[in-house]
């Protein structure tokens, strides 16, 4: 499944070209900045909605040792680059594939040495049905406990698009942005994961113990949609160990090229599916591609489909159609819309609508709406089309075949066997039983609260940052923490970390090691966000 | 265009192994055989239909000494079966592939060296807006005229996927066939055209005159749709010599693997097009592929093309429903209903099926009726589908283009402009106006009168070849006739020939050059079969 909590790819980069003209490698020079995967907003409403949230702003709650401690660990960070980037590059010159069945056991065994070489103790590779996950934890006779989630494999990637192979994790001079690492997986995982583990190797580098104790969860599975993620968590021993935490989370680099961040209490849930009408089980139309003139005579499965597809989604292709997928949307609550009217107000809907290209919302609603439909609102989508001939130019064929690739997002309370099932039910009752429903990956929503301790852990290191992040109800993306936020586990999870990348799943992916954009961390930086974080994990009640 | 008159692509040879069972190489060994595009009838079914139509057979009104010249020029062919070989491998070398632009200038000179060296006198490149055709006649100082219509281009190729390759000409054994040539253009369509050729060398190679004059066209872009064929054609001094004519034809190897022959009074008119649903056109949806997440606020060019091709069928997707665009459908005449009735008896419904690998016509309608709906109906289909993610998997995007390819079959009286202004303002109407229609090629349908000389004339010769031909009212594929059938000509045109090959659009496009099925003709009997047809013709009124 995708991790799709940044911007959508193949928008452009709208920042980097302004970005470029500040060469500073001013590390931890940071300004007031808001939020990251939607645009930036006008300087002038920027600062109205800086002016009107500051006098809510936290300060972190770290003693004065603690303050003198993270000076010392921003130092020995600094200190331990070098060492930083290679262990970073030695996991990204390890491919783990999982589409592939490549290097999974390689690179699990890698991902378990480092952990070990962080300090965690115990550290033990959990058997699924597919690709094996890791356990660990991490004892530092600390009162608080902290999970973390982290995933060892990556996206497949075909080296003839890269500019730089995709498992050399070359360090290159990227215009506007500084020394970035270019290689699958570069920032969708292991760059953020490196990064967090420097912020570990740092802390003990300068002779402390660590300020939480960790329960650590890995899967091997999350680029195919994390299929045996829930048989590593609910092992008893992993729960057993994650019921003492307070909650869990998934290092990330969390900037946008502006050095902003939104953070999401939650995410939508996902179903990934092909809709496959074929003559083969239809039982009408041909088995094989034939000459188009039978048509006259001979049933069409393309056609079939377009039919069936015309049935999921009101006329104007804006809503579900499928009978019962909605039934349990939870109405959005009094707390979501003053989030969304926040949001409305800090993003620019001008900036938004330019980075997706598009002039207008569904149905002509304003900004506002249109946030609360990205947020709240369950969609039936169309990936692709695929079926007959697909060349240039036209060829005369009746196909045997045709193919739509879809995905459905759910909001709570809907569950992804909810949603596959209602869908199964409405085709076979419309008639188009025969479409086989192919299930590729998808899992629930998942939900954090606001007054979590691991939210206002991170929005208040944000703003110790000088980052005043958007607080949105949820992601209209997708990723697995309904395994921690949902039963029996019930724990907070939600991602964290300063630092940029881009690329995920794309040629080109990159991490930024050095940044030259005083908005936007490098490695060093990020890792000394994550030291920060701890430290006041450790301090929140 | 597709010259589409063989049974469908891809569909399998269901006769290539009895076929193989029989090495005996009698080239002139004909048994009665029903009909080609449609399946071979049972053994039985096959006797009825015989029996019942063998008082009708006509023979030859060839005089003695008409019959004594075409057994010298059947010597004279297979003493010179060499060299035409030789002339087929030379044309098939030397690629035209208008799609491309490749080779077109050398195409048309060779083509026009060929046409001098069997004879013609006057031989003329034809420029046009796009790439040029061929005028020439040869006055061989008889009392009749008939027209000739070629093509020099052939369809795209790519060598990777043939057993020999494409521009080689190898002559290869094939068990089942004989020796066959492998090449682009060896059936599609130099094969019988240069069969046609050596007809005329040997005739002239006998020291005789030929039996009839001929004016003789031909374009190098049939393979794109013949889009400039009618400047050819309806060059003041092309129609006026086409006039003359009581007929035109193309060189055609009508055999199927099981020797048997269909002729077609005429094909459906057929558009081809794309309709492109673009977020950029549309001025919704996005102008590029973005995250999927961004459906719940964003319209999608998939769903608004999936809407509007809903529109254009009934829902069981067999009839088109696009308004005005089967209103000049000529009701089926009496006439038309006894071949489709004779046409059912003879043919095998199971084998068919089989053959298109169908379990159920559409609507569940008997054998005669797909035969009616076949040959009368005009359709929408679908070629193919292409929007968005089209590999392996998912991806989350929501695509900023979805495209689907149609064909629309035509019916006499429909006209190309006219299916594509119905669909037009069809569309408009529906509110897909910003639904890009881009039509890569078509024409209208083609008629020809059963007593026509030329529909005559074949019938006489395939029978005393031991051949009773299927008639039926017209083919459901389509090829340029309309040009000499449609106004201002208003010829009879049509296909003949003996002989076999296969592949043509396919990888590994073969001719037979040496059969070693009694049933098939190679090169030489199909050679024999032109010298045939032009004695006949000289002496039918």
């Amino acid at each position: 499944m995708t991790n799709d909590l940044r911007s959508p790819k193949g928008a452009p980069d709208s920042s980097e070209s302004s970005a470029a003209e500040n060469k500073a490698n001013t590390k931890r020079e940071r300004t007031l900045v808001p939020s990251q995967l939607f645009s930036p907003a006008s300087r002038r409403a920027f600062l109205q909605g800086a002016a009107a949230t500051a006098a809510a702003f936290a300060l972190p709650r770290w003693s004065h040792a603690d303050s003198n401690d993270i000076n010392a660990i921003g130092a020995e960070i600094e200190k331990r680059h070098g060492e930083a980037v290679q262990r970073l590059q030695e996991w990204i010159r390890q491919p783990s594939i999982a589409a592939e069945n490549r290097g999974m056991s390689e690179g699990c065994e890698l991902t378990m040495r480092m952990l070990r070489d962080a300090g965690f103790g115990e550290v033990t590779k959990v058997p699924t049905d597919g690709q094996p996950g890791i356990f660990a934890t991490l004892d530092a006779g600390a009162p608080r406990t902290l999970g973390l989630y982290f995933m060892y494999d990556v996206k497949q990637a075909d080296p003839a698009e890269w500019s730089s192979p995709p498992w050399d994790a070359a360090i290159v001079d990227r215009p506007g942005l500084g020394k970035v690492l270019i290689g699958r997986g570069a920032v969708n995982q292991k760059g953020p994961e490196a990064t967090f583990l420097a912020a570990l190797h740092a802390i003990r580098g300068v002779g402390h113990k660590l300020p939480v104790n960790f329960v650590f969860v890995a899967e091997g599975e999350e680029e195919i949609g994390s299929p045996h993620f829930p048989q590593i968590v609910h092992r008893p021993e992993v729960s057993a160990a994650l019921k003492k935490c307070n909650g869990v989370f998934m290092p990330f680099a969390s900037q946008g090229l502006d050095g902003q961040v939104s953070m999401f209490l939650g995410a939508k849930g996902v179903v990934e599916l092909e809709l496959i009408s074929s003559g083969e089980r239809w039982g009408r139309g041909p088995r094989k591609d034939i000459h188009s003139s039978n048509k006259a005579r001979v049933d069409s499965p393309a056609w079939h489909l377009i039919e069936a597809l015309g049935t999921l989604v009101t006329p104007d292709g804006n809503d579900p159609a499928i009978e019962g997928f909605a039934d349990k949307v939870r109405p959005i609550s009094d707390t979501e819309k003053k989030l969304l009217d926040e949001a409305a107000r800090r993003m620019s809907e001008a900036d938004t609508k330019k980075l997706l290209g598009v002039e207008h919302w569904v149905r002509d609603v304003n900004w506002r709406e249109s946030l609360e439909l990205l947020t709240s609102r369950p969609t039936v989508n169309i990936e692709g089309l695929v079926g007959g001939y697909t060349g240039p130019g036209g060829k005369t064929i009746l196909p045997g075949k045709a193919v739509a690739k879809i995905d459905m997002r759910l909001v709570p309370d809907m569950t992804a066997a909810g949603a596959l099932a209602a869908l199964k039910a409405h085709l076979a009752k419309k008639g188009f039983g025969d479409i086989e429903v192919r299930m590729s990956g998808g899992y629930d929503p998942t939900s954090t609260p606001a007054d979590s301790a691991i939210i206002r852990t991170a929005t208040t290191v944000y703003r110790h940052n000088g980052i005043d992040p958007v607080l949105l109800p949820r992601l209209a993306g997708s990723w697995p923490g309904y395994v921690f936020t949902g039963d029996p586990l019930r724990l907070p999870a939600g991602h964290f970390g300063l630092g940029h990348g881009n690329g995920a799943h794309a040629p080109d992916e990159y991490y930024v090691i050095e940044s030259n954009n005083p908005k936007v961390q490098g490695m060093d930086g990020a890792a000394l966000s994550h030291v920060e974080f701890l430290y006041e994990y450790a301090s929140t009640t």
